[in-house]
């Protein structure tokens, strides 16, 4: 089933807007409710393991569900994405990523926009990224060649895992990094501190796509 | 398969006592149990999120498993429910819901019927509820289409994450909204604040039905 | 595919022992790590729930996995299970189920058996055990009818939901009711009070199964 | 499909390199976040449990995904894995598991290797480890023998319930015992205990084995 590219678009901004609301609103919800920041971790957690199920499959379906430019950029790499495709879904993702913070802070009565005050930096947050976003890429790629319906529950899972097993919390996704710069709240980022999670995010997806072309390709299928 | 009217209102009416006894009855053990509010949230979410799968379940292939006068009235619209049967299926969720409510209260020692004095209302409530039930329509429409057989999984998913994500942890039911009105516990609701509630959810509603018939419609199948 | 009877008594004694270790051990892990009882009904809740999807997948092709006496009454008296062997199964159901709280004691240095005197009476919790049985058995019959292959999911979910929306916590079986007067710990109940719950189990069994052969019944299938 | 012998160890390699990533970090996280044990518990064990869903499914169709030599020797007993393999195998698991301790620490910001200083030894913990790996081995061969394309799904509900119901947090893994011996955080154990755990790991591995060999031989399968 083919969906035109302005529906695609529709569906990365969407599903963008709908994961950055979940990320940043159960992050407001949960550190406002608790004073044990666990708690509010796991209460960021799993709404988000959970949306992502929900969202990845209802429109994975229209646009791939990608919500990432790191997830587009190995889809254009591997041929199953335009580049200038590509270019769009990252543009779409960027807007409903920020589209969905503004979202979140109208819920949760805060001013729409903020700067983060949030420092996330150092070698150990960036190794902590190349891990998480090669994490996601392995659990695409891999899924994508052997159980491609699972893919929903795969992504929600694994950034369930994600969010607790490396040191930054998993961003994983520059879209979503981006938005997450715009609320001084749980989940923020310091806009200062973007520029080395992309790198970080964008490394970890190509060492995935290499290590995925090498694994499954050619002689793998024998 | 065909289920007459009777067993279909029957089905509407103990699916919504059962999933309000679930949110009202986990509220009030959790409330009970804990003094840090985020873990109260948790013991209210999970039971709901799984209830929700649940009951979705066993009784989608009766009623199609509303349990919700916001969804009726989408189907209804959409030409899939009789106007005449939106109406009785509402009035057995608002019945169901009633019933939900009084039989938690029996269950944990409370009066059978109270009044909420919990106070939710205000702008950023309202759009939280029209956040949260555009999204609970959104995922029901496109999951039909994409993936039916997930629908159990992907409401209670849903649910599971707009809990948090939502500042009004999402109603996103009317008829629920007016059982919950009948309990002064966790889960509770100030009846002079469903008017808003409900308009809320179904603006949210209609413009998920918007959105999809727009998305989904004729040319996007091509 | 058919398992002699010695293999399905077997497979009842394993699954609910492995069931009531859980229930126990949890109970005791969790009490110990935590002073906020709602995170120990957490810690208590979701291992349960997994070991019970568990459980009934790799041992329902066997014997039905019932580990529960009320089920197996509703089998019998369906005519899906032969008198005789119902009584059998209440059997390996009962062991079973001691071994189990044994097991967990062992495993958490504590004496093997215990008496416990966890008071766990009174009308409130009588209703909430017919509440708790009457939904398991509902889970369990329509589940079979609509989604066969979903009800280990159903039957753990549920369970999971009980947990917190019923006051008793869902004992909802008279086998794991036995086995839990054995432990003096977090999951216990006094002695005493196990008839006041196992009338109730049988009671809210026998309501599910007279509301689902109406409800399904003949006429129910046109 | 079959991949060849390299890439099988590599899939095992990465497999118990991100499985132990996400045992010690989730463990690191949660006990950072956290002063209630219960609460760091539940945010080591839903990672786990979540992860081992994603490794096998990514991971199952390369090279069975055992990152266990107690699942390898099973096998090998079997006459599934040649015995050579499951040198092979226990080799690249150990290995793989130490990569993830060191990752973890990478990302955590502690020195690369550590010692640990947690006691876990005695008749109990030796019980609950035997009790673990024969809970293991039971849900993956009889899963395979039912319901094959759950095994992902059940592997990690069964660690998720274990977690809490032995009292050693069911390690049951002799590589991923000893690179928890590497870390001095919330998951180590301290080398000298690795012994009793291995034994008791291997004997409850063996136990099962045996017993599903009776249950589900010959004449089980009329």
């Amino acid at each position: 089933m083919q969906f035109d590219l302005s529906r695609r678009l529709v569906a990365e901004v969407l599903g963008t807007a709908l994961l950055v609301a979940t990320v940043v609103g159960s992050g407001i919800m949960a550190d406002r409710l608790s004073d044990d920041v666990a708690v509010s971790l796991l209460g960021n957690t799993l709404p988000t393991g959970a949306i992502l199920l929900v969202l990845i499959t209802c429109l994975g379906p229209v646009s791939g569900a990608h919500f990432n430019p790191a997830v587009s950029l190995v889809f254009a790499l591997r041929g199953d994405l335009k580049a200038a495709d590509a270019v769009f879904y990252t543009l779409a993702q960027v807007v409903g990523g920020c589209v969905g913070a503004i979202v979140a802070h109208a819920m949760f009565a805060l001013p729409l926009v903020e700067l983060s005050s949030t420092v996330r930096t150092g070698l150990p947050q960036w190794i902590a990224e190349v891990v998480a976003t090669f994490g996601l890429v392995f659990t695409i790629l891999f899924g994508l060649r052997f159980r491609a319906d699972a893919i929903p529950a795969l992504v929600g899972l694994y950034i369930t895992a994600a969010y607790w097993f490396t040191a930054s919390t998993s961003f994983a996704n520059p879209a979503v990094a981006i938005a997450r710069s715009l609320t001084d709240t749980f989940s923020g980022i310091r806009p200062l501190d973007l520029p080395g999670f992309i790198l970080a995010e964008v490394a970890g997806a190509l060492l995935a796509l290499a290590f995925a072309s090498w694994f499954l390709g050619g002689r793998a299928k024998a």
